[in-house]
């Protein structure tokens, strides 16, 4: 175990109808007035938005609403949100969404104290010192930004999406009720599917003890995920299910599965850079593509691990412990499948990716490393990884 | 899954020396005047005190020290520790030590504000409202205080010990350094090993629904720490094993473990009344006799769960259901015969033990049931199980 500071310290309000408390739960943590962000508009059709604004209504609580966080939240409309919140002046900003739509409220959560441009957090030029309490409703169970450190914002100009990470971003409560996600579409639900079981395979990954806790949390959290994952795509109004995906989306990006390791991650920076160059393609869709792929490299390099992996998580014992390590890619791939998932950049929409322009991205022109206790990403471990998605 | 508020809000500082940090830590969190709680002097006499002093000193802040936290801690150190905090008016109360000088730092946190008998809290008269921070530098990883929502004192004269939930309790940090625990006695480490573990069984036997996260992230500790165990018993300086314990204390008693279900405990409150009535039984020691009693009668009315316990921790996989659930409690007999723990209430020096007032504490005379989801505890029951510890 290394060394580490640990602090997760968002209220989980969880089960059905807990947005009805948003109100109350304002009152007590004395946020007066609050800045809202949505989505393209879906929690507006759906009468959840009315609800969160009567409930603040009766609590006597101001509000404004910033709408339009698209998928890959772009960093224009969190500048546009910090000048109209400098207006409003909330002491809460109330993301009612799903990761992008609370990474938006994130930064301007950080923006809002902050002269500069707000994607200079995301470039790591200047670390947050200073931030507006973020709370959120959840809608969709996927990136776990609702209780991480984790802000990831997309610059379309420059064609760059990066995340920084802060535990001053950390939110401050998450309302989490799992019957809001029963109308959340089947590839939408097995987007969050996957990177849920992404946050969790690459904290995995890096290096472990052979006695390490955190990986007894990530392979129990794997086997919850994938156990609901095939109920609810069957059944979407599965509660029990529902509810599996949402805790677990949570856990699976609050720092539990990497408590006492590193928590690197190897292809979450492949999957931004393709979300970048080709901003069509959704975060989860490019990661379900790289990670087989990726792995698929590995496995030569940390056998051990993928066998472990494959033992713990699928329950497979073969003799030979690459056959059994491969096996448990097989497991992922074909659970993928099962959900519907892109398997290569043709899958993905992209006849000619343009590798050279994608692996410059990651490698800073071939200056960079992404470190991995076995065999560090360099440019041609990152090219070869691209290359065998096509 | 069951509906649930969950906030664990305390902030780890893990690892090698981090106790250094105690100075710095107040003055970023404002306590500029820290009452500190220890022990029975071992960290007079190991230097840890001298050196938190130094750094408390160093920054500035004012502290003053209460010793003489016995294990089984008294009510009446509290009400001595909050006549003196009221004079000394800290903004923290610091416990050094283990889960004894924990709960009493927590119940002079928020004795502090009250008027009345801070027993009264215990005894669930009063709900505490209000209370001083708590922090905490960890020496023994056993009751898991440091994270908890738990206040468990005894009242000599009226033969009570009882514990109070609460998240206003949950210290705002806990230091935990691995090297501190190196000098605890075997039997010490060996009772810490029992408790973290009860805390983990007792939850896991509550209601769970059949894809349970919280049951995986149980028997995920379960294995850590009993992995871990074995090691220890035979090098208490194994640095990886004794941080193992360490966060394993903490993350069995702060909720993660029955996090989406009910937590209720079955056999710590026959533990409570055991050591309220013969207070030289060590907390542990009395679990370690009546876990097994408790599981033995149980496995006839809980089979799944003793088998289900059996496969995932023990890998057993007898092919009859209760051969192999009894065979899962063998493996945790044999674990606390490794552990030299006690057996029965003779190995507890106890050879005529008062069952009759013993059931009367727990039941109330007969008319208090402990809810289980398959067989309650009642008069009979309880009876029962203390016989068979005989």
């Amino acid at each position: 175990m290394i060394d580490f500071n640990f602090i997760s310290p968002t209220k989980i309000y969880f089960g059905s109808n807990k947005e009805d408390l948003i109100g109350q739960i304002c009152l007590e943590g004395g946020y007066k007035r609050v800045y809202i962000v949505i989505g393209q508009g879906s929690v507006k059709r759906n009468g959840l938005l009315k609800k969160v604004e009567d409930s603040l209504t009766a609590s006597n609580i101001k509000y404004k609403v910033l709408e339009g966080v698209r998928p890959n939240p772009t960093i224009d409309l969190c500048h546009k949100g910090i000048e109209e919140a400098r207006i409003f002046a909330p002491n809460l900003i109330l993301a009612i969404g799903g990761g992008s739509v609370v990474d938006t409220a994130k930064n301007i959560a950080v923006g809002y104290f902050y002269s500069g441009d707000s994607f200079d957090f995301n470039l790591h030029k200047v670390k947050p010192t200073k931030a507006l309490p973020v709370g959120v409703i959840l809608t969709i169970a996927a990136a776990g930004s609702e209780l991480s450190t984790s802000c990831v914002i997309q610059d379309d100009k420059k064609q760059i999406k990066q995340g920084f990470n802060d535990d001053i971003v950390r939110p401050v409560f998450a309302i989490e009720n799992p019957k809001l996600t029963y109308s959340v579409s089947k590839v939408q639900t097995a987007y969050g599917i996957v990177d849920i079981m992404m946050h969790t395979l690459e904290r995995y990954f890096n290096y472990s003890s052979e006695n390490e806790p955190a990986d007894g949390f990530a392979e129990a959290l794997l086997k919850s995920v994938i156990k609901a994952a095939k109920v609810v795509m069957k059944n979407p109004t599965d509660y029990d299910a529902r509810a599996v995906i949402m805790l677990m989306s949570s856990l699976s990006h609050n720092g539990l599965t990497s408590i006492g390791k590193n928590g690197g991650f190897f292809v979450h920076p492949m999957e931004h850079a393709v979300s970048a160059v080709y901003p069509d393609v959704a975060h989860a869709a490019g990661l379900a593509v790289l990670f087989p792929a990726w792995a698929k490299y590995y496995v030569n390099y940390d056998v051990d691990k993928f066998d472990k992996l494959a033992r713990n998580v699928f329950d497979l014992h073969k003799h030979d412990k690459l056959d059994n390590a491969k096996a448990g890619i097989k497991e992922i791939e074909k659970l993928f499948k099962e959900l519907e998932m892109p398997l290569s950049f043709k899958d993905l929409g992209i006849n000619n990716p343009d590798i050279t322009l994608l692996t410059n991205i990651i490698t800073n022109n071939g200056t960079k490393i992404i470190e991995h206790p076995k065999k560090n990403m360099d440019k041609e471990v990152v090219e070869a990884i691209f290359k065998s998605c096509i």
